[in-house]
């Protein structure tokens, strides 16, 4: 019970810009995807925040991203997927040495934002992912998202002997295909905490969703990814976390 | 005997900017000081690199710098000692997963430009330079100048547990007290290969270089740095090795 | 006659690194369209280029683009139409004053790469350049590529009270819709220079070309792009200046 | 009387991240001094700033600085004249743009940070200052900080026949030479808000100072250095305008 591990984007502050509630939120999460400087952070950023995770014990995920910090990695480029495989090891990488330097390492990879997006729309983007995970450390577990259907994602992920974990969100409508309901449609973003806790709860159970139609939508999830970027979101994931140690203790 | 080691800057290419002529030099050089994407190359051409180094069986360093692209790291920039020892943590760890990719691994750190420089000048930022490899891996040696009296930079060294490779030059006049003579003045740099040939195997032989007042000067040297700028810089590079090879038949 | 201007891109090089046989190229042509430091270029190597430029009398154009100099702008980003406003009237900008430095100015806005080709093929971006121009200065042409039909691109440009410089190509092929030949095409390019210098003066006489498929292609141009990458490329744009200096004499 | 302009550093937001209360400062100030995209802000941010300034007829500064976002242009860097120049002229003529597009315009020069120190140490950088910018435009003053002494600075400002706008600072104490008690001094901020009032409305009404010695320090001021930072700085700002008004009406 209670596998389902919490992930939350961590480290996203840049030079002298400050950027989330990290602090706050690491006491509740077990994964931190830490940026690698292409769309936030720099080395000393990365300095402190691989810290804040070792004194937590959370597990530090590498966090690589499209090299956009204006765009916040929320631009598709247009890479090639060599390109893609070549700035995934260099982020890799980086952060490897930084928390490699604080008696840590690197121990799963989720690529962030727009390149997050690209990986879910095209083969050979989760391939670019797979080969650059496989050529660097074939232990390396890749966070991407669930859907209904997993077996194109699962089938790529094999082919690289790549362990995947699947991540599903608590604050977000799916349709019955198991996508997330677009933001523009209405109900797509839950604010009431009770459903989020709710919602959260349902998938470490490993029980159904309600689709967006109204059907039963069983999920795969090994991870839940949470937020920290204000105070709600971090209270919404302490509420989360005590629900799933209330579980735990069941 | 020749146990000096031909190092050269590589991969300084970026983007569709070609620099230097990489696979021309490769064939007669110990050591590849790679640009690890702060002052020159990026992802990609660091992949590229490293599998041309791979492929000649060339020991890969990484050479790290400060962050000034257009100034391609030659313009000192007042860094903090943390700055320094993060940025070289994260452009060594950038390298590494490149070079782990491709079944091989860092060997070594030469920083670049004017960080070495500063480096040389500021026993602070030498103390970070040392900092950073020690915590990442006691095992690399670091490259920097060698002078009459290495007595500073060695104890730092030891402080540390880093061992020093110390380079010098076969192509720069010295002055008495081992210190490279201002480009400024006459006769600072050998143009006349014989004259570089013979300052090369007087290093590699251990025996004292004629400083630029005419006095003896004993250099400690374990590595030497040559230059893959240009065809004349190649061809030196060739006799140097064609010369190094003959010591260690005779 | 010869109202066919030369145009070629031109100050390409960023930081140390050269590209382009700029000064080779500038006695030949008309326009030079100058990098502003956002695909390459950088405030130094943009101040020479605009003196080289202002010695051969040739026309300044602004040559935006997106901001990416591993990718050379080269590779398309997910932009919001206000963000294309946005840089390109700091790319502008950033020339015009080192233009004015100069006692020179921009004369005309030429979208680079990526920017390029999208703007070719989504409205809202080519109504952003415009936007962009038409707010900075309405009476700076904006070059863009011909085809057999320029209707939409004429409608917008005509919204926005901007003049628009028909760019047409006499290196590469043509299909019926005067669209350029795929380069994966057999004969998309054209490497013999008569074929070149003869495709040149028949868009310079406003006659029309033959097509891919053999169908006369009347095709409006204003300007011809013309390459200065290496000497076979500016051996081809000294021919085509003679050749027209020729026919303005007939 | 009251010719004291209130300045204020605004626009230092960058692509996601947001930096300083521009909104609630802006109505207090006289002048604006924009961030350039080099150690702050971007092309969007530069606009919707622009925009906020126009609104609030507020005069606009560039505020041009070293490249380094990460380090915000506080930490020196070895550029040559030529080069402070170049970065100087791209950064200015970039807002420009900017302005023109909303009908505005650049109305002075700040330069930032470290480029701002560095100016003030060495007459080589404060000489390409204003060769930058009285090659642009011979009208656009250039602010610069006061000290008991001006004659070197107004005699280079006199050799380009550029307007100087003397600094000073509210906020600080200052030595009998006029130079501001390093930060690491016991008093050298003053945090009392009365204090703060009584220097602005001391250096408005044209009378001395009491250095931190004790001796009257006569200060030329054209202008005040103000901050929006924090509610805290911004309450200050508004408190000097209103002494200013109140000093206006008497």
């Amino acid at each position: 019970m209670n596998s389902l591990l919490l992930n939350c984007d961590i480290g996203e502050s840049f030079g002298p810009w400050k950027m989330g509630m990290d602090a706050e939120v690491m006491p509740y999460i077990d994964c931190a995807n830490i940026a690698c400087g292409f769309h936030a952070s720099d080395p000393s950023t990365m300095r402190k925040t691989v810290a804040l995770a070792v004194s937590h014990g959370v597990r530090i995920g590498a966090h690589p991203a499209y090299q956009d910090l204006v765009g916040f990695g929320r631009r598709s480029m247009d890479c090639s997927a060599q390109e893609v495989e070549d700035l995934l090891l260099y982020q890799i990488g980086a952060l490897e040495a930084i928390c490699r330097s604080q008696g840590s390492r690197v121990s799963y990879v989720k690529p962030h934002g727009a390149l997050y997006q690209d990986m879910m729309r095209k083969p050979d983007i989760l391939r670019a992912v797979m080969r650059a995970v496989a050529s660097y450390d074939k232990g390396l577990p890749v966070m991407l998202m669930t859907t209904r259907d997993n077996q194109q994602a699962q089938a790529i992920g094999d082919e690289f002997g790549i362990t995947l974990w699947f991540e599903a969100f608590a604050d977000r409508a799916y349709d019955a295909a198991g996508y997330l309901v677009a933001r523009s449609q209405p109900g797509a973003v839950h604010h009431d905490s009770d459903v989020i806790v709710n919602q959260a709860t349902t998938l470490a159970k490993g029980d159904a969703l309600v689709a967006s139609d109204g059907s039963a939508l069983p999920l795969r999830a090994d991870t839940l990814c949470v937020h920290g970027d204000n105070a709600g979101s971090v209270a919404a994931v302490r509420r989360i976390r005590q629900a799933f140690d209330a579980l735990a203790q069941a």
